[in-house]
């Protein structure tokens, strides 16, 4: 925990201080001990204040602001979900969020957040697939090699134990990319020329695509027996990846129902279709996979909790590793009540040069 | 408006800089301009997204955010109210706050809100005073003299005319930190020792406690015909400042009658008693005051809209004076889809030195 007694500086971290933070332990470490921390508040579940995503949709996206509380510390994420930023060479997910303690409501830290962002996904999929995806799975299909892709695979490799991916996306380019970058790391890497292709002899599918529309990303035929589909990238209202008749077959696992219900793949089916909490799987209040011909589905949409769970990991690291900056956020403590005051001993500094 | 061609950066309005920059154009000028820009707002009410604060409630506080959005550019406010904090040496209320670009939602400005938050209710009062307090009056008590007595003093001085301020709280200390902070702004300063005293002669009664508490603060027989009322520390559910009576004698006006329902002076009336929305009178759609024996209350409570004006004026002023720092908050733009390969090029450049 970084000096409490400079109350005016909230710690900082930057893009910078948190890509040598994920490079210092190494992305599959991270990955996994986030997991573990996941796992962990996913296990107090009822402990959470939970509500949906507060969303301020525009015609080219959405701005999100993602709120959630133990009773000892709360957390937001601010985040943007605008697919045609790439165009203009902007991030389609760009985050940051923040830590506070709840006994005096001051932040914690301040952080980035798109890079944890997909840290977060990828080890709350890989999380979801340990309790859901057949036991030895070794390969997993990945239809959209964009930003998250590479954060999915390496979650699932380091939590699950897959040692292979066969990568799908409409732009070549995106799996150039990803090849490119997974090389080296440990895992077979297919390129496939089709959907169909990706999905062969696939005992997970991840489809993890950007655009905002009702596509069809995977057809019910393409969906054989006992596999378990990690559904990251339908993600809003009128985004959806997958055909309703593969819903239909597969049993449905989510993580906040009110919110999943409004922007995730069942957004497709009746307001009272069952579906299933993570958590309570989780926690050892429901079986996960019960069977090998079962098909799961993982319909993610991504939930205030495994953010908190991300900026908690984080923030339990900085005494470690001192690496954030310091934040003149907050007034002032010399005297709270004079807030007025401070301007004018500034003023008087200023002028005595 | 800051150079957007470094789109990982965005421009930091720290504590230091938010000072500087009301120094730098004195506070009375600001608090006149920002009322300005919340007086635009407030026209164009109905072109705002609204929604009542998101608050996470504890035994000793309250964390809230506040967001609202014009379309073009969106704001939130993240916000602490925790009245024993100062016994602790913290802040009763800490803010800060971001203005982003709706076109890509990408974060256009973070800021200190502490102090700009203080400003901006200062304005917001003021600006209420102007369209509802008796023409000409003079003379303002403030009951509560803690962190933002001296904003709402300068703030009426600045936008109403008034010329003498009487001050009473149940602290003596905060009274004379009062005193000393106004010496020399042109008010004439009157020192009381009881509410009953401060409201004497007074044409405006502004009451700005901070006990989480329905407290009488002002009782019925002390508010004579005429008055207006600037009710600013009732604020949250539970917060009370005035007799029930003194509401039932008084036109209400109010910002967002769904979030004063809750948290105002009015959460001691029925859910449908009749209020008047202040952007209406702003707005030349209802009358404010309308002959000299009525007493007017605003029962002001903080919304998200003067967030986003206030945030709207210190953007605009970025350009001109450079009052900020650069924050490493967003991923780089130089290959947005790649955000693993920026982790490896971080590690690359790390390996060479």
């Amino acid at each position: 925990m970084p000096d409490r007694e400079k109350l005016n500086i909230v710690p900082f971290v930057s893009v910078d201080s948190m890509m040598r933070l994920v490079l210092h332990f190494g992305v599959e470490r991270v990955l996994a001990d986030l997991a573990g921390y996941i796992e962990e508040d996913f296990r107090r579940w009822e402990s959470f204040e939970k509500t949906s995503r507060l969303a301020s949709h525009s015609p080219d996206g959405v701005i999100e602001l993602m709120p959630t509380c133990d009773g000892r510390q709360y957390s937001f994420k601010y985040v943007n979900g605008y697919p045609k930023n790439t165009r203009n060479g902007l991030q389609t997910v760009a985050a940051f969020g923040v830590l506070s303690d709840v006994d005096c409501g001051y932040p914690l830290m301040l952080s980035e957040m798109t890079i944890l962002t997909a840290l977060r996904t990828g080890a709350t999929s890989a999380l979801a697939g340990r309790y859901l995806a057949p036991a030895g799975a070794k390969t997993m299909a990945i239809i959209g090699n964009g930003a998250q892709s590479e954060f999915q695979a390496l979650g699932f490799k380091a939590l699950t134990g897959i040692d292979t991916v066969r990568l799908y996306d409409i732009d070549p380019v995106a799996t150039e990319k990803c090849l490119r970058n997974l090389a080296g790391m440990g895992l077979t890497l297919v390129a496939c020329r089709s959907a169909e292709e990706a999905v062969e002899g696939a005992e997970i599918i991840t489809t993890v695509t950007a655009d905002k529309n009702c596509n069809t990303i995977l057809t019910d035929n393409l969906v054989g027996q006992g596999v378990h589909i990690n559904a990251v990238g339908g993600d809003c209202p009128g985004k959806t990846e997958l055909h309703r008749d593969i819903l239909l077959k597969s049993d449905i696992f989510v993580e906040y129902p009110e919110q999943t219900r409004i922007e995730g793949e069942i957004q497709q089916l009746p307001k009272d279709y069952p579906v299933k909490e993570l958590w309570r799987v989780i926690a050892g209040l429901e079986p996960g996979r019960s069977n090998r011909r079962q098909i799961t589905l993982f319909d993610s949409v991504g939930f205030a909790i495994e953010d908190f769970s991300a900026l908690r990991f984080v923030y339990d690291r900085l005494q470690e590793t001192r690496m954030f900056e310091e934040l003149d956020l907050l007034a002032d403590r010399d005297e709270p009540r004079d807030l007025f005051g401070m301007l004018l001993r500034k003023e008087a500094a200023m002028r005595q040069g």
